[in-house]
């Protein structure tokens, strides 16, 4: 995470004031469930909250810290600074992780919030576009060599449908996080009601967690952070989707560039596909700290700490980063330049010889051999590719190939509606019948 | 995947034999409703049935595809030598990929039904175990320090309530999977009509994938393997956990040694928790698996074959090695030997200190200042600490103590029934009112 | 590894009866530098070299491990059936891991010395294609799009330069895992001389390892699989570079067909570049196999037997497929098809447009305002760019041109000697004076 | 890479202000050498070094880029602002990746200096450490599980030779990216000499790389980042050794604690691992970020700029995290309390059973049969591990074993120095005849 690919609203709920407003919810409706349960005075519970608009101090609690070598209870140290002496009663019963580990939660839901809202963006983008160019035609590749027909439509449909199961995973990665803990040192509710768990998550918009160890169980966020690395993976193949269309040689759509963007005039086909390059390797970033998610699962015993430094940096790391992605993205689809023509040029590279499968089909249906199918269409394309010549005139002017179809039945095998006829079935299965 | 660590019913799935068997289900499908619309005679589709009970023979078809080198026009070209003439109109309309894809996804998806049902097992175990051990007092440790106590039967229910996390994940992940494509050359259905995927979908138990791109998308196995990467990693917790416990200095429990294995008797503690450490480097390597099916994502364009390596290795490789560790976890498990009285005088270590911060809680309540209570708790502890004396033995010889508490009272504080008052309630959580 | 990615000579490497084979050397060996110092009978030493010509029974060892659960003890016994009672002094001091980490650091050198032999192999035909093409000029590509020209050759000679470091690395990787630990059963050389080790080491042809827990420490081997990784990706640069030569707007090269190769001559275009396909998965799992070699360093103090299970599979995994790769790769370079017609028509796409920074320059150079040079040059650009105009041409017919530069000088700015005239310096750099 | 695990001296290479700096050193020197080449005036050279002591306005400079969207133009702009006209000379025939590659690698070649210094300082430590406990006998443990005798200083003496390596790695590894090019726009030289290139490298310590395409091939940087993640393998190993030693059961060494740092005297025995557990997690991040550098490798032709971004976030994550850990261990290590007593103890857990096999060895030696040997041996064990007995007195008063052994032989057989007797070897191979 680095300022050049971070959004604001992403990068504050990592920041040190939003972790201390989180901390202080948690630990004042704690105290609205201690008061109710008797264990501490409604009076201090009430007291708690006078906190409440107070704009906790960084750098004095960073000052604490110092001193005591302990991020919880420096903040309690400021938070008794508002509070006055019913601060006494925060926190009681309760262990530094319950905070801790209940915050992150917090920030993390939040980060899925936002991710997610990145996403609805991405998929009216790609939406949109998919319409728009539901029935521009385009050459298909497998390989990377020409293989058959598909339209620009669909391959930002086919984007859309893994986005939107991106979307899917995500929802249901925010659910595997959505968790509270409020369960004291090793988690067995010694010293604190179970009721208080139960409020706080409430509160908190979480889940309590069914049972925690002091710490609430790691395989959470691992499968979290694997789901981001999932997505990121997505943003890379339709990243590289655009760099292959931006190419030189294809140039079917490219990024779009501003007008006043420093490119070169001078050399106007030099516009590099940069912002989806860039994506490229922010996926391998997101990709990559999945791993450390792993392997923070097995924690020794009720917990060890070795999980928090990673967290501390695959937390804000991922999430910003994939936030910043996903809305690059947006932009990149949003505003993406399409050249029909050159795909229309493309496509016919090869003078009707995409065409050859059909034509074949077309004359062992006929009748001729499948021998003799094969040798007639190989010589007319063999023409075409070392001559050439257009595909269908020579399919026209030989003899043998007319004696089995007219010069209405070759033109029909070029047409490239059939190709598209099942567009339509295909954009009601992503998008409805909307 | 090694034949060590492997069981047959997975394996099997990953053989040639079985491949064949699921193409031709898929082709003779794919016949079925070819048929049906018209596009073939009901006498091939009838005719490609005949090869139903046949064992095709994996040697004849790697020679044919030495030669052709192609294994789908292999395997046709095998299939033909049983169905006869009608065989051409077999793959009528379809790519090779159509039968790959969808058959990696019927393999995918056995796989995930034999992991799902592992997991069963490793589940029942697992609260067996639990309930066994509901009220085993064991101390829980922090940083591999002394805590709190706990009970045996808690970590149980915890690595239950993992593991049952891991189960609906494993469900969610078939689903992803679950998917079947016949849409031709670049999934347009050119020459095929969308119906005969929704044929073959529902006899082979897949849903339709709503846009292929000759290729089924990779994000979908991505998903796959990357959650096969999570459950892996609560298979090492687990894994070490009781690596943890079977340590020589605290022997909290132990795999189960058979009395003919090969151990010790001249050095009765040298067992060693071999098993588990297995599953810890098995884990390693499910989860490394993960990385390369979520390079396998952004394929070129409508497809290009860099993820078929990948998948020949890792499609076995991940399922199989998963497979046999739940399979020994799950042994390992139902076989573990508890020891109780260790756990017992490991709680008991240092004879009743455990129990400090309810004596200092009590002094407060009683009145006395936090600082006092701190300083006579400290005074007594450290006598403990260092001498080896008995806590309670020492605060009840403590003046200062005993003007605040009396020795009922001290004795209340060192009940563990305090710390195992809400194990029902977390069993209860886990597994609910069984 | 799977037999579809391996070559024999390799997998040889990894075969039981290789590894029973190394065994016995070992022990041998030992038993040598034991009689040597008196502590065996030299008859003893004797005696076990009579099974030097044996063929261990692969299956009887594995009967016995099945009975005694132990591999190194399985062998020993089988040994002893050949050796007679003399067999009691074999392995004597000794440690089961002496035996089998000596032996896997054996078979990684020897899988290491048939990788080397593979890179050189590579190396020949890099330079060979290096040479043959050093003056065949292509437009170089930043971003997929067009920048100035290069030459083939140059592509090859980075490859060299890249392939030859990576030799370098594999000489270095060799040498980290050359090594030999005889030191008993944590190390200590407590029951067994040094000198044991010393005289293996030696026979073995590796270095004693200075400080052994029982184990070799796996540093070694994670730096190992790590500079497998590293070459897995310089070739999936080369094979990336292949995949987008050989696309169909580009097609400046392409992976040989062998003329009886099952291609489709009714569509001559669809050729695709599966190989280097194949290459690129390939090195997404060598790739993928250092990360576990890397979680395998922190064994639990003196050993663990976690890192067993992994090289158990990453051992073979890693060594044959990368040699399966390098040789794959060598024989697609060795017969790469080059198309420099091809070459020279993508490069002029622009009808001369790649020189217009030269002109730009030479236009400043004679005293022509950076704003008017920049000027000129663009609006001569962009006839070319939008109507297909000859940039040569335009210059020559602009009168603002003409006024600062001849028409020799026009044409001199054309000359693409001006971008080759290095080539042979770095030839030299690169092949030395050769 | 965040501010709590970073030290200045290694964040101070990554700030702007360096890098710019690092921009002018480079285009200074090209200038130099531009002049004496004649391609630019000996004045503007001068010129250019006018700005050697000034502090260049990173504000300004982000101001300037989002104007014209190019960090290099944005730097050249604000040079030329303290430079004056003979601004124009500098950067003349360069591309902006000669600047960025060659400051990237000044950058990491300075963070292997820091880094290799830090090595140094945690040699230092572990060499110190193993001398002061070179004979301080504890158990050395396999699977966690008691084995034979080992020294402290044996522990730290492995660590020591595992650093070495590690050290001679990072010095290999800074080799590989000490490299730079001044190669022009795809690395041909085109407009700018070779030797331009030969004088910047040697004047900013660097070699010129052979052959660049407009970038410095990433293998160099995969390969620095996958060492990197080698050493951080190695202080996870070290930092398990520790947090293992320090467990409550065992507590044979623990982590300094500072008087006055926060921990409870209430519960003394809860001072936790805590700066272990963050070096382990810190190790699964560095080990992390060779992946991403691995996938950087196979850019696109001449290049691509997906690498940039990783190498943005990993050039910093990746080395001030390696730095912090380093230091941190160093720490660690210098400042581990050793307990020699609990060792001890430790060691005799099993009341001598420890020695079990060398009086198995013994009695054989003495003639009596292997079987009766075991019998004898197992018979004592027994009493020791059931009953807690001693094993010397068990065997002294077993009649059996008293025929074979007298008082005096079996006590020699419990002498540690049989397995403290090749440390002084051991030492002599780690540390040299020092």
């Amino acid at each position: 995470m680095i300022p050049r690919y971070s959004r604001p609203e992403m990068t504050a709920i990592w920041e040190p004031a939003t972790r201390f407003r989180i901390w202080f919810e948690i630990e004042a409706h704690a105290c609205d469930a201690q008061a109710q349960l008797g264990v501490i005075p409604k009076s201090a519970a009430e007291a708690v909250w006078k906190a409440k608009d107070v704009d906790f101090d960084v750098a004095r609690i960073d000052e604490i810290e110092r001193e005591v070598k302990h991020d919880v209870i420096a903040f309690l140290t400021h938070l008794a600074e508002f509070v006055g002496p019913e601060a006494r009663f925060v926190h009681q019963g309760m262990t530094s992780s319950d905070v801790l580990d209940t915050c992150l939660n917090v920030q993390l839901t939040r980060a899925a919030d936002i991710l997610i809202k990145d996403m609805d963006a991405l998929l009216a983008a790609l939406k949109r576009r998919a319409f728009e160019h539901k029935d521009t035609v385009c050459i298909g590749r497998s390989h990377g060599i020409h293989a058959e027909p598909v339209t620009f439509g669909l391959k930002m449909a086919q984007a859309y449908a893994e986005m939107e199961r991106n979307r899917d995973r995500l929802v249901a990665a925010r659910t595997e996080v959505a968790t509270c803990a409020i369960s004291g040192a090793v988690g067995t509710f010694a010293n604190i009601d179970p009721r208080v768990e139960e409020h706080v998550a409430k509160a908190m918009g979480l889940r309590p967690e069914p049972v925690s160890t002091q710490v609430i169980p790691r395989d959470r966020h691992a499968m979290f952070f694997a789901t981001l690395g999932v997505i990121a993976s997505s943003i890379e193949r339709l990243a590289t989707e655009i760099r292959h269309l931006q190419r030189t040689e294809v140039l079917e759509a490219e990024e779009y560039f501003s007008p006043g963007q420093k490119g070169s005039s001078a050399m106007p086909h030099k516009r590099n596909p940069v912002l989806t390059e860039n994506l490229t390797g922010l996926a391998r970033m997101v990709r990559a700290y999945a791993l450390p998610a792993m392997e923070n699962v097995a924690l020794w015993h009720e917990r060890d700490i070795s999980h928090s430094s990673v967290e501390r940096m695959i937390g804000p790391d991922a999430t910003v980063t994939l936030d910043f992605a996903l809305v690059r993205l947006t932009g990149v689809i949003d505003k993406l330049v399409v050249y029909p023509d050159n795909m229309a040029r493309n496509l016919d590279k090869f003078r009707g010889l995409v065409h050859s499968q059909r034509v074949l089909l077309a004359l062992t249906q006929k009748g001729v051999s499948r021998e003799d199918s094969y040798r007639l269409v190989q010589r007319n394309a063999m023409k075409v590719w070392e001559q050439g010549a257009d595909f269908m005139a020579e399919l026209k002017a030989d003899p043998e190939v007319r004696a089995a179809l007219s010069d209405a039945e070759i033109e029909e095998k070029f047409d490239l509606g059939y190709h598209t006829k099942h567009v339509d079935t295909i954009f009601a299965r992503v998008f409805g019948d909307s």
